[in-house]
């Protein structure tokens, strides 16, 4: 969900000096621990065309005791006349223990639609592409290094507000070239791109960091504060210590759940026209689904009191009771702790021809398990590949999957949750917890945006349902299932 | 090199008793620390029809509290009619923290040639197969998992026998069917299935062993002291301390090696002829080489005094000197300890049209290393699925990888030795560390040949060359260059 990336944050002036002055002080005596530590740092800096690489690393590493790094610059026309594997240049280029190896572009660059044009890889390319990089960044973890990777996103109206400042100047013209052009008529069809590199690469030890780099300045805070927190989490973890307070390092997402409008609504009218017509053909696909044995996993996700109760209701209610299972997820008992987290889904996983529903799902664990660290950072960390890796074997067996997102904004929800304490009938709902939970609203948008950052991929991709109108939430769920069964079905 | 494994070992009945009682014993007292630690186990076997696993998993579970562990029996027509993702069952009988689960047959099953009779995996099938296997074992391993794999392996005449038994008697008779038969009839077909499955699914964390499964009373103590030491291991580990004393857990190769009959030879005027009519071709075949723009990696490891650098001088003689580089591999530098220990060996790469020759290589990880504990258990274990991945990486690249390992028989080292140092002009190639690594000739034999066990893969294939007389080997090596060359270019 890169798209949706909000990239119009700015930094002042004023508020960047103060912050990069004590940062870029933190980040010059982490250099010496982490040298002493003899600790490896790999920091890879991929992203758009001009999305500032450049800058960004001369900012890093002024600080720096330049006896102690490396930049490396990635030439691209280097790297297409590769006369050795993909990946030697890059494994030369690790870093001593002790040293930082800064790469500006990287070995996920063969993946870079620049490369892709001439002739794009096959599925069983990129399949094993991914497998090497993902073996290379596992080897180097396991030898001890930190690798934190950032992608410089930027918007289109940016970019090419960039590419005309370089080629207006004669003396950077020449920077701009016809790939650099194509790259920004072309933005839309690049985007899905990166954001299946990222998915695909982005582990509990080398994850991926998504930067808002339309504005460089603030681009470099928030490295920089990635950075020496990655630091100061890895110091503690050699000293046997863990680092308190709250959960730290978003991906990136933090944005993307404010882009969406949760005030969509319908009209009564409209709603109980198209409920009826949708649900009538629910019954229908139903019986198509049992005769072609094709099985359907539908997982809901949403704030509390977004409505996933009378949502999945009315999902079901056209359903033959023996064609479907919901399946609701509350804290894990004693059984279900003694297993892997994945363990109780996957006990819950529809026969062919069968649905189950999950009224929340294994995204708990990147959810109110990372917010409230019920798991340590290295294991939510990992989730979202874990997961990925899961979803995708659901859909090579081909069950029909889809993911929803309630969302509501934060008035709503109090709104409803007043509403649920004045209503004795309804006071069953509402729980101390919900409350505490309310408190920890922006970390848990933090989380959610991670998520579906992280998630949303070709074969599992999320529906973000607005949902301050319930009846709106309904016939858009309703709807969206019905258009997919007809397509597979 | 499954094939290369000595299934003639056996056990006396009375060694058997009394092993067994001591083995059973600890067995049953480790149950009982893994259950206060808390430590979810996996017992896997797999391997030929009729190689006994039902037989084993009794012995296996009889010293047991039947309170704490599962059997699961992989029914194959159950599995064949999957109406879930192949892994489902797997998942959902994931053993609970403190619990053993025991598996006849697996989740390695998918790949086994019964499957594959009816419609052959595609590469890009297998390749997701593999990887689904592996993401699935990794998650369990990082979640705290111990999961030990086991495969039975039977001699085909071995295996007719008891089907032969089987079906003669009426009670047993239905046990043998048709699949089972074919697998006989095609034993050697079904061998590089096998291997494949063990190579790619070999981790650190979830490693196989092969077990000689001819004598059954063999393999039951074999798979006891392997389970016993890999719990003890576990749980000292949960403590903190690591275990002492020689490298131990060998993989299953420990008889590869004396299949090879060292003692091969060859007429002084059929070696004069062979290898001057050789090196006129090598010649050729160079420039071939470089106008088709392929790169030739020649890795040569072999026991102290084997003879590898008179071998690399036969073989380059009638190479351009601009067209290869030897690089002898010594003890590390501090430079190269500072990095992955595949680092210096990528540095060395050679560049399309060029040849590389190593004169020792990364194998040094699983030989020198592993015996001489200069790397830690976990690392030399996962040390073979790495190399592979590299190797893979060079293959994919079109590079056209040679292995040779030049062996010699123990009485012919010491001849060589004793000459070495009888002769001024010879005394500096021997040293107190090589009659010292001599006195480790068993365990040398037990990593030289879980190194051949494990990375004799389709596209990195070992040769081991009988170097008794020198000049058997070297017309060994350069015959074997060229005809592989001649198919390649």
């Amino acid at each position: 969900m890169l798209e949706k990336v909000d990239l119009s944050v700015r930094i002042e002036k004023k508020e960047y000096k103060a912050q990069t002055e004590v940062l870029a002080e933190k980040w010059q005596s982490l250099q010496l621990k982490i040298k002493d530590l003899k600790i490896p740092v790999l920091i890879v800096l991929e992203g758009w065309s001009a999305s500032g690489k450049g800058t960004l690393i001369s900012k890093l590493v002024n600080p720096l005791d330049p006896r102690y790094y490396n930049v490396y610059t990635i030439n691209r026309a280097a790297e297409e006349n590769a006369m050795r594997p993909h990946l030697y240049p890059f494994f030369r280029s690790t870093p001593e223990k002790g040293r930082i190896a800064i790469f500006d572009k990287s070995w996920h660059r063969g993946l870079i639609p620049e490369h892709l044009e001439k002739r794009p890889l096959t599925k069983l390319e990129k399949a094993s592409y991914y497998e090497d990089i993902n073996d290379f960044e596992e080897q180097l973890a396991n030898d001890g290094a930190v690798i934190a990777k950032f992608f410089l996103h930027m918007s289109k109206k940016e970019q090419k507000g960039r590419f005309a400042a370089l080629s207006s100047n004669p003396v950077t013209a020449w920077r701009v070239d016809e790939g650099d052009k194509s790259q920004n008529k072309n933005y839309e069809k690049y985007l899905p791109f990166f954001e299946e590199m990222i998915e695909r690469t982005n582990t509990g030890r080398a994850p991926w960091f998504v930067v808002e780099a339309d504005d460089s300045g603030f681009a470099a805070v928030k490295i920089y504060k990635i950075l020496t927190e990655l630091m100061e989490e890895r110091i503690a973890e050699r000293a046997g210590r863990r680092l308190s307070g709250e959960a730290r390092l978003p991906l990136g997402g933090e944005s993307i759940l404010k882009s969406f409008d949760a005030k969509k609504n319908i009209t009564d009218e409209n709603y109980k026209r198209r409920i009826a017509a949708a649900q009538a053909k629910m019954t229908e696909l139903c019986y198509k689904l049992y005769a072609k044995r094709r099985s359907v996993v539908i997982a809901y996700e949403g704030w509390d009191a977004a409505g996933k109760g009378g949502n999945i209701k009315r999902l079901t209610q056209p359903m033959d009771p023996r064609a479907y299972e919901v399946v609701p997820v509350a804290a894990p008992s004693k059984e279900e702790l003694d297993h892997h987290y994945l363990w109780r889904f996957w006990n819950k996983y529809p026969k062919d021809g069968h649905i189950a529903i999950f009224d929340r799902t294994w995204y708990g664990r990147v959810l109110v398990e990372r917010v409230e660290r019920y798991c340590a950072d290295d294991e939510w960390r990992r989730a979202y590949k874990e997961i990925n890796d899961m979803e995708r074997q659901f859909y090579n067996h081909g069950t029909i999957l889809f993911k929803f997102w309630l969302q509501i904004d934060k008035d709503e929800q109090l709104a409803r949750f007043n509403a649920r304490q004045g209503n004795p009938l309804k006071q069953y709902k509402i729980t101390e917890e919900d409350w505490r939970n309310r408190e920890k609203w922006d970390l848990y948008e933090q989380a959610i945006g991670d998520m579906l950052l992280m998630t949303d991929t070709e074969y599992a991709p999320w529906t973000v349902v607005e949902s301050n109108s319930k009846k709106f939430a309904r016939v858009k769920v309703v709807e969206h299932v019905i258009s997919v069964l007809e397509k597979e079905l």
